[in-house]
């Protein structure tokens, strides 16, 4: 038996369209800006793979920005200075649990950025939210608020549409990273209500190195472009795109919209299963977040006394990859910034592991890993404890 | 006969072994910084491209960041608070002919911007960088001055080691941006005196979206990062790396500089045969740069009122793909600014037109070229003189 990969949070395996279309973009030779029939070409490559994943999200093509992946969008997208009927974006209100890119403030002064908590179930605190924005209301300027769709670490969906009210009841803008979320659950930018989403590739089996910003109304005004010089994708990015990854981005997220309810269903069902099996071997197990809707594809969950990163190699060494959070903080001690917002004790989460699935998991690789597991915890714990298990 | 692509500098066709790292590193299903099997095989692929491309430049492959292209290496380069022995760059000086995105001055504010003009051959100008440079010697601050190896519309290659000696000479950083030049010519790091460098794959054959950061030495430390997050990079770019794109920009990197000397030898024989041909179908032809040392590969000419833009068109429609200038601007109707600092007339700069060669270039392709040229000035200049040609 070889490999099992459970890690797909961290990244995707390329689905087999990306990868045929990226082979195909390797011998489009042109530069998308050049006016002959080469660089002609490679603009339709751009061009097309823009209309699938403007269609992934609902939106107008014309209003996607490719750009480097999920951080680069969430940059371009956190930003003072978007305009919306004349007024601009002048502070930013981030839940407690968004990505580092986005905890990081994009383009505001550190003094211009406030968080807001979490429930204990892991979904933002939408009175918390209402309360933020009443507060600073009188300061002038629009809030911008990012509330990411799907959580990367415990897979909790958050009440994206009702933070979208209470946002836009306050004149905010709204951005939605939907960077994990993404052809795993529904994510039409009107429905949600977002003003702002972005994207990354390599998280629905596109390419690493490739994301999207998009924008859901040609009303809204975004601020200076971070990139400047040849004036690519409509002034908003400069830079040669990423033909390459672009087609890949484009071919993956077709795919993964025209699969996303059977494998949703799929993947729920071996998740559901997986969840079971690790109740049956430590009935004391805790699944972060399982009270609240969560992605189909992950889940994360301790087993008290069952170190995170001594099961992380166990696993590993056993053939298996799964993960202690997020990759980006996975090679790092740091305690989950995502468990610590949902006040679990950091003697639990320091034994959180991440398990997520992707469309080529099958039912013997999560045998695979309970097996695994159970051999692992019940040493363990043996060791811990002295008990017999 | 197949199309004919002569456009080089605008984007060069992928290298058979970028292809072929890519294709492997399609396989590498893990996120470099995931610590099991799958993300430590992700990790290598990462750093064996480092090392393939700091060994182009003769760097320490520490000192390599990836980006995800020319105009985002550039940008990091290009910023105030870059420290070195406790001062750090307050301002910034770029020749005239610098690439936009080195225009647009990086993250300095506008009024610490200045810019150096060239000679009319084309090389910068360096009794006037060393004026400049004495001028603001008073205010204080380390100069950063930007000047590229080679321009990407002349093929010029600058007087980049004797600017080393006057930028350090008044205590400034230099920055070389090697992007049109990597691959062509050398680009030691230490011999060109450069303190920072700056490579795009995709104009040494490898991938679109993916480029470098080069520092010469430990001692400067790069300012703030511009993209923060999940800490890639040793902090200095978050965002989970391109791997494919930079599994190809690696294997490029060493292709090209292992076939370096007798490609430059080849295209500069074809070049110089290129150029003697248009000589002959037009004396009054123009070489801009001529008399300065060029790159083996570049020719940018124009016969008087042969209108660049036509010629374009026609040379296409006939299979052919050169280009008006840089890929960036080809598409728009304004002047080069690399021809106007050189004093180039407007009407003939609107002539101006870059043929560019490269590693698959053939006698054939040039001849084709001469000869749809040839049928082309003809009927043109026939029109607008109404001469018998």
């Amino acid at each position: 038996m070889g490999r099992v990969y459970l890690d797909w949070n961290a990244t995707a395996p390329l689905r087999p369209e990306a990868r045929a279309a990226m082979m195909a973009a390797c011998d489009i030779i042109g530069n998308p800006s050049s006016i002959h029939g080469e660089g002609r070409a490679a603009r339709a490559v751009v061009e097309a793979a823009r209309r699938e994943v403007a269609a992934l999200a609902g939106a107008e093509p014309r209003n996607v920005t490719f750009t480097s992946g999920g951080t680069e969008a969430n940059l371009l997208a956190l930003a003072p200075g978007h305009q919306l009927d004349g007024a601009q974006t002048a502070w930013l209100l981030h839940s407690a649990i968004e990505h580092p890119s986005v905890r990081a403030g994009g383009r505001f002064p550190s003094e211009s950025v406030a968080e807001v908590p979490v429930e204990v179930d892991g979904r933002v605190d939408l009175s918390a939210l209402d309360r933020r924005l009443a507060a600073r209301a009188e300061s002038g300027g629009r809030p911008l608020v990012s509330i990411m769709l799907a959580n990367n670490e415990t897979g909790v969906i958050q009440p994206v549409q009702e933070a979208a009210r209470i946002v836009h009841g306050w004149g905010g803008i709204l951005h939605v990273d939907a960077i994990q979320a993404a052809g795993k659950i529904p994510c039409d930018i009107d429905a949600l209500g977002a003003d702002l989403m972005t994207l990354s590739g390599h998280k629905l089996g596109g390419p690493k190195g490739v994301g999207a910003v998009i924008v859901r109304h040609q009303g809204l005004h975004l601020a200076d472009p971070l990139f400047k010089g040849g004036g690519q994708e409509r002034g908003a990015r400069a830079g040669t795109e990423n033909v390459t990854g672009i087609a890949g981005f484009g071919a993956a997220a077709a795919a993964a919209a025209a699969a996303r309810g059977d494998e949703a269903a799929r993947l729920a069902a071996l998740r559901d299963r997986l969840e079971a099996g690790l109740k049956a071997i430590a009935p004391d197990v805790v699944i972060f977040g399982a009270s609240a809707e969560r992605l189909p594809n992950t889940t994360c969950f301790a087993v008290p006394d069952v170190r995170a990163e001594i099961a992380l190699i166990a696993l590993d060494l056993d053939g298996i990859a799964v993960s202690s959070g997020s990759a980006c903080s996975s090679g790092k001690v740091a305690a989950s910034h995502v468990l610590d917002a949902m006040r679990i004790e950091r003697a639990l989460a320091r034994c959180a592991i991440r398990v997520s699935l992707g469309f080529s998991t099958t039912g013997q690789e999560v045998h695979s890993l309970l097996e695994a597991w159970n051999k692992l915890a019940r040493a363990l714990l043996k060791r811990t404890h002295g008990i017999a298990a």
